[in-house]
């Protein structure tokens, strides 16, 4: 079902950093692996790093064995794979040295026979988002020698600080590749359980009328996790959960449940829809912000029982940072399909537990006939759980057992593990593959990135502004501020009448089929 | 939760037969078991075999036991159970000998001082289902003594072999009782399964949107058995298929499948909406018959490998007999909510497997949008089992992992036993409790069967006039007549697109809760 991708070459910028060695190599060793990548495929790492060719692969070998953890890789295979990559060095800030590379490409596309087709990966840092694609325009890099060939360019996150650098990012970006060439990652598109979200929904009868504000109370977006900042202060301060995962990830995601249904399945017709819903969005001023949008830091607490410190105290973070590292937010979408829904989209570090997943909270039924029935919203959810134990389930009420018509809420689950057997793909391999095959679906337009930035940069003005004065502190192994409780209070606590015993929706004790 | 019923008498008859001996003492051990019986209860066994109360214990002891099978029953337990039950016997057909039975009632409601409260049991063999009230009414023993005592009567089935006898038992059931005193037992009605029915549409606020015409494509409502009559012959060749399955148990479910939502949770508002499902099925006349129903009857054939007889060769079975052994029906519901949807009622013997289930065939999607997506009716659809395995399962489209948009169908699913560490009752047991405590929500009334009676009338009348013309012959261990594929072809065997790889909807690998 799944075919390789046509001849084409590979450009990796920032070849020698972390990105590309934690995410893309290994990813297209797994490409590599199932046989996904293009025959006679070059793989053309660029960087300022003195390395061979040899050099380069020993680096990135390190890095993908560490990946198969436990299982290591077939040392045969991966030395094959590593024969596609070579390597060429240069300063990567200085356009006239791109010279280097435009001879790597004619002469590799020469010696492999490659047709004209060239994609290059930004796997480095922002600050060089807008230099490269200026550089490669330079040397007539950026566009195909011929009318059959194309250059495709893939730009990693994040994408853009703010409203006006986006705008800025997306000018120089247009100005140099089509809209159409350029593939902005979010790698939580590339999740299965997030396309899944367009299989579940259109290609079934069942979910798509209750999928609207007839039906739906309110819908649950969220991700959390029990790591603090770890390493990554430095990155951090500048960014905070907003831009780390609300602007990019969680609203994305939010696209995904919240579109009309396409025209026809394809990359434009799907983000035509996904755009607007980001166009809808409401938007917040002043002290509207504080009662929608919650901000909140972590203060020192427990993690399995484990004493952590507070966010302040992290490395490299500033003793008085008032960066969130939680943020709770109530989006309303102004269509016909969700006026008056809630979209809760929030995010943690230092929360209880690791998850990120969409809960559909249904209304409650228009009357009471069960006696023990549960009642007010979200008896009835539909979880699609992103990870861990990717899956889907659904609650309900169904009678207890015995006399009488005694109502109890269970689930009925399915788990992705349950019947894929195979290789579940990572997120960075779908969309690596996506972008080698010109299709757009899963990465961010951008007038999409626009709308959602143009919501979110009036919040992080205004933070700004406030200081310390809004920002919620809560404790490191909590559910967050008490604040984001009161925001979401009639879904996210079960406040009502609706006792579960079932434990975790997606059930966890399913014996491995034979 | 479940609470015990009030005192009260239980007058048994037919007491020494095979029905009282099966159904009846198991379930009422069961319930004291569970401590739900009646204080200072007394079973009163009526028969006209000459038993003391001892041997009439010892001959349910034998009974009881065997019920339990593999694991034994609380010796002490079941003595003590046993002590409750007395026997009389006398000519249950003479009107005259009620007079034992009055004095019986009367001694032993005032040595255990039992309020003015009687229910009795019919256990007989059909025929004595008129004359056994009629002989209670000569006694007065049919009317409470008091403005606060009761009588109730369950009626065992089957009730009535065809509509004239059915209106003929009503008319003289209701002469001597009030219809809310008559308890008509169906036990498919007492399965967990099939009242879950009502919770699940409306203790829900997820199901009854989609629960109609706009939405469901066909209903399946099915039960078949790998037996073959075993020593029923002589029941058999007077009843058939369509009697001792369609018109009682399936079309039964039907009615709990098709209501609408009653106006409050009781008995009478639940059975004037279950009531208003038969008066609105439309009857077929003449040539429509054979077009929508299909009779068959087994020849020999296989049996998990096993050789088995044709019907016409089993014991007590006349050697040219039409009766069936299988029976397809599409019945049509002529309302609002159903206009249109055919409901499939199909039962048989000799079938591959045993299953009881009722299956909701949901639309396609209004338009494909994903090319290898299952289209077609039943691609969508909820299939709640009522044996074995009772549980429910969605099968739904959902993304095959990897690149592209590949659709595959899978199943979420839930099963009691996942949850239910505790007794599941037996259907006897909740119908048993329930007549005892007065609630006739799961007994069929009058009006209710006497419109059933009407739709199967004419069909049993056309099929007697036939002969043999229009029996269709199926081998044993097939999936019966071809006529009833073509029939149900649609829904039935997947003719269509719509690929599933996951086995039976409802998953058996499930490890045990801990």
């Amino acid at each position: 079902m799944i075919t390789k991708a046509d001849k084409q070459l590979l450009v990796v910028f920032g070849a020698s950093g972390d990105l590309a060695k934690r995410k893309l190599m290994p990813s297209l060793f797994e490409l590599y692996l199932r046989d996904l990548l293009p025959d006679d495929f070059v793989i053309l790492g660029a960087s300022r790093t003195q390395y061979s060719d040899e050099q380069y692969r020993q680096a990135q070998k390190d890095f993908i064995s560490s990946h198969f953890d436990g299982d290591a890789p077939d040392a045969q295979k991966l030395d094959a794979f590593l024969q596609m990559a070579h390597y060429v060095y240069f300063d990567t800030e200085d356009c006239a040295q791109y010279s280097v590379l435009k001879d790597a490409i004619a002469k590799w596309r020469a010696e492999k026979n490659i047709p004209d087709r060239v994609l290059y990966y930004l796997g480095t840092p922002p600050v060089m988002f807008a230099k490269i694609p200026e550089c490669l325009k330079a040397h007539g890099l950026n566009k195909p020698d011929s009318a059959e060939g194309w250059r495709r360019i893939i730009v990693e996150k994040p994408f853009g600080h703010d409203l006006q650098s986006a705008l800025d990012l997306n000018a120089q970006l247009r100005s140099i590749f089509q809209e159409k060439e350029i593939y902005r990652i979010d790698h939580y598109l590339g999740k299965e359980t997030v396309q899944n979200m367009l299989v579940l929904r259109f290609a079934n009868g069942i979910f798509e009328p209750l999928w609207n504000r007839n039906y739906v109370y309110a819908v649950e977006i969220s991700t959390t996790e029990q790591l603090g900042v770890e390493k990554r202060g430095g990155y951090y301060e500048k960014a905070g959960a907003m831009r780390d995962m609300v602007q990019n990830h969680l609203m994305q995601l939010m696209s995904f449940v919240a579109m009309e249904a396409p025209s026809t399945f394809d990359p434009e017709a799907i983000r035509d829809e996904t755009a607007k819903v980001f166009k809808t969005i409401r938007h917040y001023a002043g002290g509207e912000i504080d009662k929608h949008v919650v901000r909140g830091q972590y203060v020192s607490g427990k993690i399995n029982d484990q004493g952590v410190p507070a966010y302040r105290d992290e490395e490299k973070v500033s003793q008085d940072s008032n960066t969130e590292t939680y943020v709770a937010a109530k989006i309303m979408i102004d269509n016909w399909r969700w006026g008056g829904v809630p979209f809760y989209l929030y995010t943690g570090k230092r929360m209880p537990d690791r998850k990120a997943e969409v809960v559909i909270h249904f209304k409650s039924t228009p009357q009471q006939l069960f006696k023990s029935q549960c009642t007010g919203p979200s008896c009835n959810k539909l979880t699609i759980r992103i990870q861990p134990d990717e899956g889907i389930a659904l609650r309900f009420g169904f009678k207890e057992p015995g006399a009488g018509f005694d109502v109890r809420q269970v689930s009925m689950d399915f788990r992705y593990d349950s019947v894929v057997a195979k290789h579940l793909p990572d997120a960075y391999e779908r969309l690596l593959l996506d972008a080698m095959k010109g299709d757009g679906t899963l990465f961010a337009r951008s007038d999409a990135l626009e709308a959602s930035w143009s919501f979110v940069d009036p919040i992080l003005n205004h933070w700004k502004e406030q200081g310390e004065t809004n920002l919620q502190f809560y404790a490191a192994g909590s559910h967050g501020p008490d604040k984001a409780v009161e925001l979401m209070e009639d879904i996210f606590y079960p406040g009502h009448s609706c006792p579960y015993e079932g434990g975790d929706d997606i059930r966890t004790n399913i014996a491995p089929e034979g």
